[in-house]
């Protein structure tokens, strides 16, 4: 749009358009020139690193330094089956590496039926036969050469960007499929860099698909076999710095590469936070958020992507576009925001983002509730939307959900005895009454000033207990956002095994909720039946309100939420519920010869 | 978008990008075709009044029957200086008519040292002469015709739809000058007859414009004079109905030409309001609403347009776009929504909208509070903003407005009589330390349940006192908002007496609000001496806080806002300040030779 309403000329009837045109995009900032002085002098100021902060960052050029190549996470981190045969989660990074997991090996067995003997592994190596050797665009390498920015044609480098983390992505890769990959990574180093990539690319025919943090799971990162052009891959992880703070105005302009805990990490650093918490956060980037329109596990405190973005610049083919301002609404003309959010990398290369900051909350406290029965829980959540007091976050997890999350709990270790205490008053006492095969779970993270978070809670918990609601501790709570995290890695695990795990999200009106739930479960175990999957598959679900918030996926950060609080928007709060079927686990023994 | 998602075929290159495309148009409902006979069912359907309502719409297909062709709103309401020199309300629709203001003359003698011997007329009615003769299209119109849908060349049918309410149309109007116009007027009864009137446009070359109110600010509504097709105006007016109400999940459908006034009060009827109250809304349409992006008084409580809208129907000359599903959010995929909202008319007409409705509120309170100077009242505004409290509507008056809204102040009448004993105590008492020359009001308007209410009221008036502000009663509230709705007259009024108004909008951060009010103001004044404007100009200001709002204009329903009591959204809700600077008077007895 920039770029149309700039023009002018034509004949009357073009003009009045360019003019009316013009006017609906009055509010983008009209296209300048690159100047290549002003492009050296900013990225050298970017060498100089004299930016809020340039250190520690998560994510190498290299990515296979410290992560898989053909699974989530940290290459030093996954679940095994140790000496003793028990499940156990390697590594230092997590809470829960190092810990063992009694209970998982019989909870795989008994519910998949699987014999663990039977074992499917990854490849261990990328073989360098596996990948096809690059279809360069000389010319283009040629001018890249000269401007200096860092490229690569290692296979490696290549491989490990022609994926996000759908499962079939992964799934062939295991199977040391690799199909078409970029031909070429870029890495550049500030937003002029990118606009001369671009540039370019343009000159030279050359396709370009933006790359941040690689955990997409809308096959937004697969490379269209049948392309015929070079295909580059750019990378903007080295595009990771914040540019500036404004404490005054709660702002912070930042570079789209950054990936959400290096964000987060210094941004606390100087008392702030962004409040974004996507389930990917750990390696998904500004950008990817901006791109996937992303929401966060706090949504309900923070708003998602949408809220809390105000400027975004892109590079497309027609050169920059960004809003002339940086005012939270405009009333004149379209949001071009809400054309580049969801845009999935199609229109260009976002990168640089000017998004709110807040003051770290004074105050956390998890907690959690046992329902005697699905149907109870989710009145429940009904009722805290209608009421307009949810939590930061509130989470109903379905009994299969429950039963899994108790087969993660570790062996006995300081961080969990008075969850394993709370476990045992669980059997033996007050929830006695509950039929250990109908209770489920909701999880809940309250924040804000420590009086208010108190005064919450018990509005919490005082309508819980409408609904036949038991609180069950803290530690409860705080586990279940803790294995947020380890989910992915947990799917890696199944695959060693012939298990298999995806997710899927939907939103209806309350109304609809326990129906949806009940007949997507059926659905799903129908449809195995009829493609001859030997075992039965376990379908689970975990729901949540909505303040205005619809589908979205697993490594999006598909997160629960309700009712802001806000008195507001009661209609939006009140009315919604999201679902995330999770989990889906199926022995494909027969599967995969499908 | 839809009509692009849903082709194929072409080169493998295309089939990719078709494929990419329907991927990120997934959210979009696939183009159907319109079937004539669904097309004749349903229009029976809406003519058989069987919709939720379809009685006492306030705006006659014919709009000269009870509004005026060259002012604002209704015939028989204006403002007048009576047999005694008074200045009168006419009329009996508002509070006020009827309503002598003994202050009012002096004031603006005063103010502009105008005599009020010296008028300026309207032309009163309008000669036929003035309007060039119609261009018509014959094909569409015969065309037309087949289709029944009924239509008009009528000189003042087409005048009243050739203009908004832009200060310069209704000077030229009143001047008797009629430019460009359209050439047809055509009235739609349904979705299905707009589907057939674009068809028929597109067939035949025709040049449409929506037209919903006629209360546009942005010049929507104007006819390019270089337009050499035939331009026919489509007034939304006629399709005015609410066609379900979903009580369960708080939504309504309904149709885009039902105007403010009528949708709450048919809503109102079953006990919901949508909460948007834009100045305009006695007149303004809902699809104007949409197509402007607007704002209303109480957005702090029920968000903006963007917010309330669920679901939009646009047709458009590539076919009906709309999205396929009432989720509040999706993540897949730009927003459409966000390009419909601001396009003003220029890609579509606006058919049908699904919208959240809310149970109309159990309480209202009006308030108003007096500070010493307009720097404290600010600084109270930002606090009540940072500490997330905001009423449903605060507005901060500065002294001008002050002024000008005492100068209105109605003869004693049982509604005024507190609020005259509250200016008696004004002056005399509790405020004499107060400079009447710095002093400045703002307005407040609570909603919720009484409890609520009232806590909120003390917290607000807590904070005020702590920059000095005294609470100085209900009535000034009330008739702070009343004047809303008069202010267009008043507009008016002032055009008879050679003083013209206009107003204009923007959004600043908080620390920047003070010097732009400054500056504005200054730069008006020196504007207006270097053009050799006789008298000195009166620039007046309106402060708010903004929930994420900005620019946008008076008759669009520019509204002061604040925080929403979100705890959601501290950065966005601390942070900025709209200025409405608005009542720029100025004497032109030079200015319009200029």
């Amino acid at each position: 749009m920039a770029s149309n309403s700039s023009g002018g000329g034509g004949s009357d009837r073009q003009r009045i358009a360019q003019q009316r045109l013009r006017i609906i995009a009055g509010h983008l900032r009209r296209p300048v020139d690159v100047d290549s002085t002003i492009l050296a002098a900013e990225c050298k100021a970017q060498d100089s690193k004299t930016d809020v902060s340039s250190e520690g960052r998560t994510v190498p050029r290299r990515r296979q330094e410290i992560m898989k190549w053909n699974g989530w996470g940290y290459s030093d981190t996954k679940f095994i089956f140790n000496k003793k045969g028990h499940a156990e989660f390697t590594g230092k990074r997590y809470k829960l590496s190092g810990m063992v997991m009694p209970a998982l090996k019989d909870w795989l067995e008994d519910t998949f039926g699987s014999n663990l003997q039977h074992k499917s592994p990854a490849a261990p190596i990328l073989t360098s036969g596996a990948v096809q050797p690059p279809t360069l665009n000389e010319a283009f390498v040629e001018e890249l050469k000269s401007t200096g920015i860092p490229f690569s044609h290692d296979a490696e480098d290549r491989v490990f960007r022609a994926h996000g983390h759908c499962l079939h992505e992964i799934f062939a890769l295991r199977e040391g499929k690799v199909g078409r990959v970029p031909d070429l990574v870029v890495w550049p180093n500030c937003h002029n860099d990118v606009v001369r990539i671009v540039e370019l690319a343009c000159k030279h025919n050359v396709c370009l698909i933006p790359y941040g943090g690689g955990t997409s799971v809308s096959s937004g990162l697969e490379c269209p076999p049948e392309e015929t052009r070079s295909i580059v891959s750019l990378d903007t992880s080295q595009m990771n710095r914040i540019l500036w703070i404004d404490e005054k105005n709660l702002t912070a302009h930042i570079e789209a590469g950054i990936v959400g805990q290096d964000l987060e990490r210094l941004l606390n650093e100087s008392g702030y936070c962004t409040g974004h918490e996507p389930d990917s956060m750990e390696f998904s980037s500004l950008g990817g958020w901006v791109a996937t329109r992303a929401s966060g596990m706090k949504k309900n405190s923070y708003g998602n992507i949408e809220d809390l973005v105000i400027r975004v610049k892109m590079v497309t083919p027609q050169g920059v576009i960004e809003k002339s301002c940086l005012g939270p609404r405009i009333s004149t003309g379209p949001d071009i925001h809400h054309f580049i959010m969801g845009s999935e990398g199609t229109l260009g290369v976002v990168t640089e983002v000017t998004m709110k900051i807040r003051p770290m909350p004074e105050y956390q406290k998890y907690g959690s509730v046992v329902f005697p029965n699905f149907e109870q829980g989710v009145a429940c959540l009904r009722e805290v939307a209608k009421q307009r007091c949810a939590p930061a976050s509130i989470r109903l997890m379905d009994n299969e959900q429950f039963k899994f999350g108790h087969a993660l709990k570790p062996q006995v270790s300081s961080m969990f005895t008075s969850f394993l205490e709370g476990l045992k008053t669980f059997y033996i006492t007050k929830f006695k009454g509950f039929d250990t095969n109908c209770l489920c779970v909701a999880t809940l993270l309250f924040e804000g000033n420590r009086e208010k978070v108190l005064q919450h809670e018990k509005q919490v918990y005082d309508i819980a207990a409408k609904f036949g609601g038991l609180a069950a501790g803290e530690d409860n709570g705080q586990r279940g956002y803790m294995l947020t995290f380890i989910i992915a890695y947990l799917r890696d695990f199944g695959m060693d095994y012939y298990v298999i795990a995806e997710s899927f999200e939907t939103s209806v009106p309350w109304d609809r909720v326990l129906d949806v739930c009940r007949n997507v479960k059926a659905r799903v175990v129908q449809e195995c039946k009829d493609k001859g999957v030997q075992f039965q598959p376990l379908v689970s679900c975990r729901t949540v309100g909505v303040p205005g918030d619809g589908p979205c996926q697993m490594n999006k950060g598909s997160e629960p939420c309700s009712s802001t609080g806000n008195e507001a928007r009661e209609g939006e709060h009140a009315n919604w519920g999201s679902i995330l079927f999770s989990f889906l686990f199926l022995h494909w023994l027969k599967l995969h010869f499908i």
